[in-house]
């Protein structure tokens, strides 16, 4: 990178505020030193923990914000009283000025896309923005998307995540030609809502360089057959939820199996070893970060819950994306999908 | 039980027909003696199959049918082509006239639906059936339903699904007073579409043995947070297909893990034992069976591509919805739940 990545953190989001987000930053630190922040919350709080780390005090700013918005907070209410005096908003209002690349919080999501929408606004051409997943599969990691933002989604919007997902797919996972596919209940062409059908006959005529696979089905996503999944936000939300509650039941399954047996115990010590590369594999923090595709700037929500590993996490999907340069991508994607009517003087004439 | 269970086999039905079929009657018949299969299929494919088995022979009846609808028909094409002739319509018609209790098939799931809505009738009340699957849980099991046959459902459904969901579950789990929830994207009031919305609004005021819990997520599926899991055939059969699709990830992550060292490879070899359990309770085949709800008879749908041991799960599946005495409570719960509007004679003097 020629320039540092300067990013703006909400250090009053999440479950635990500024300890987790901090610690994050001092993590994020150590592997990439280029890094610096800007960080909002309460000085009280926050000061001292950044103090405390050299390092990271050297590489900070810290401005003062008095307002942090509360998790149970709905959209609207955030908007009402957490307007320019918040830390999230302070955080967007950073990456709308240029000061920062990007902004990560662990705040409230609805309020968070509520203020990045408000405030950065949405990409030219793009109807509404969606959260993007990356997920573990057998190939590697794939893009899923919307994981929450729409609940209802038309042909178009469909057809807008997969132009947004391409983009991401080959900016941040390096993929030339990335695959496409529809979530969908069958792969034939009949199966499925309106929407779903519209948007695959959408995409099999348009020119992007991606290739385009028609549908896929939930065992699709684990197994990697496309590199980016298009779905709407209620169904990709309870797969993505479904997947985290299937990969802890078989956890489960696999230590009270291993914990009923002398052997199954020995073995599982002996193992210990590849057991912790399970575990590692399996750690939802280790793919902690929604990232806001559509909106005018790098927007990265975190886990509410997560500890000081799953934010560093986010921090490096955040890295990535700034890095990458997504958002041009995807602007210039848009446009060769779906190039702007074309205002014609003599129309009346024809 | 008093009298002998009857089953309608469609042994053309599924990937590998009569094979895996008849194999899986003589499995059932050593676990439940009782059983007696009425065997409807092509009878110079069936026939050498079913003598070779002395004990299944002894329990079967076989009725020589000449059509097998095919996996790759549309289901108003099964209809046109295998009404009154095919193994599956003979297997239904067996229901339809009380010469069987039950029927299963592993054949194409639309076909099926159709042919059994079209025959046998939905149940009084009820608008359209749907698809249930038994969902292995940290608790036991829950019920999650529609898991496929209806890709987009209003308010009404939902609450259909919920009745006949929590008479499943009395009947078949045993559970005196089930706990139901609607899946979601969020456990608040206010998230979701309003299809879910206004069915939460029912059921928080529907006089029902069942405890409604309000709004559940994808992983707490798997978490056991409710007995009873109701949602749209879309996002069941999606969560449905990325749950098994997480269990073969995890299974393959855990596989790789285990061979990538010399003590990872001991330590499996030494709790062969406890991984065997493991895989023994994440076989798909141990939860193979939708069970059709909402129609006037037990129809139960066996994944196509199973073997005979995946197959002798749905026909335990369809024993215990036999046994149970299913229909007859979502009958009775349905009219509790809403009942049929009072004819009033007088209503304009009022």
């Amino acid at each position: 990178m020629a320039r540092d990545v300067r990013i703006a953190l909400d250090a009053m989001g999440g479950d635990h505020g500024p300890s987790v987000v901090l610690s994050a930053a001092g993590i994020a630190l150590e592997r990439r030193p280029d890094i610096e922040f800007l960080i909002y919350g309460d000085e009280k709080q926050t000061g001292p923990i950044m103090s405390a780390d050299r390092r990271l005090a050297a590489r900070s700013k810290l401005f003062h914000t008095s307002v942090a918005v509360q998790m149970t907070d709905k959209p609207s209410q955030a908007l009402r009283t957490g307007r320019r005096v918040s830390s999230m908003w302070q955080a967007i209002e950073a990456v709308k000025s240029g000061a920062a690349d990007c902004a990560v919080s662990a705040g409230n999501t609805g309020a968070l896309m509520a203020m990045s929408k408000y405030h950065l606004g949405v990409l030219d051409g793009i109807d509404r923005p969606a959260i993007a997943a990356l997920w573990p599969t057998k190939r590697g990691q794939s893009v899923v998307l919307d994981v929450g933002a729409n609940v209802e989604c038309d042909a178009q919007q469909l057809v807008d995540f997969a132009i947004m997902g391409e983009a991401f797919a080959r900016a941040v996972l390096g993929l030339e030609r990335p695959t496409v596919g529809i979530l969908n209940i069958g792969a034939e062409d009949v199966k499925g809502n309106d929407a779903v059908k519209s948007a695959a006959h959408m995409l099999r005529n348009v020119k992007l360089p991606i290739e385009f696979c028609g549908f896929v089905e939930g065992d699709d996503i684990a197994e990697g057959t496309v590199d980016v999944i298009v779905t709407d936000g209620f169904t990709g939300n309870v797969a993505l939820k479904t997947a985290e509650g299937t990969a802890k039941l078989v956890a489960h399954f696999l230590r009270s199996a291993l914990k009923r047996s002398f052997f199954g115990t020995l073995g599982a010590i002996l193992a210990s070893g590849a057991l912790g590369t399970l575990k590692r594999k399996l750690d939802p923090r280790s793919a902690n970060g929604g990232i806001f595709l559509g909106l005018n700037g790098v927007v990265v929500k975190s886990h509410g819950g997560t500890d000081a590993l799953g934010f560093a996490s986010a921090l490096d999907m955040a890295i990535g994306m700034a890095d990458a340069q997504v958002i041009p991508k995807i602007v210039a994607d848009r446009a060769i999908a779906l190039p702007p009517p074309v205002q014609t003087a003599g129309a009346v004439a024809s």
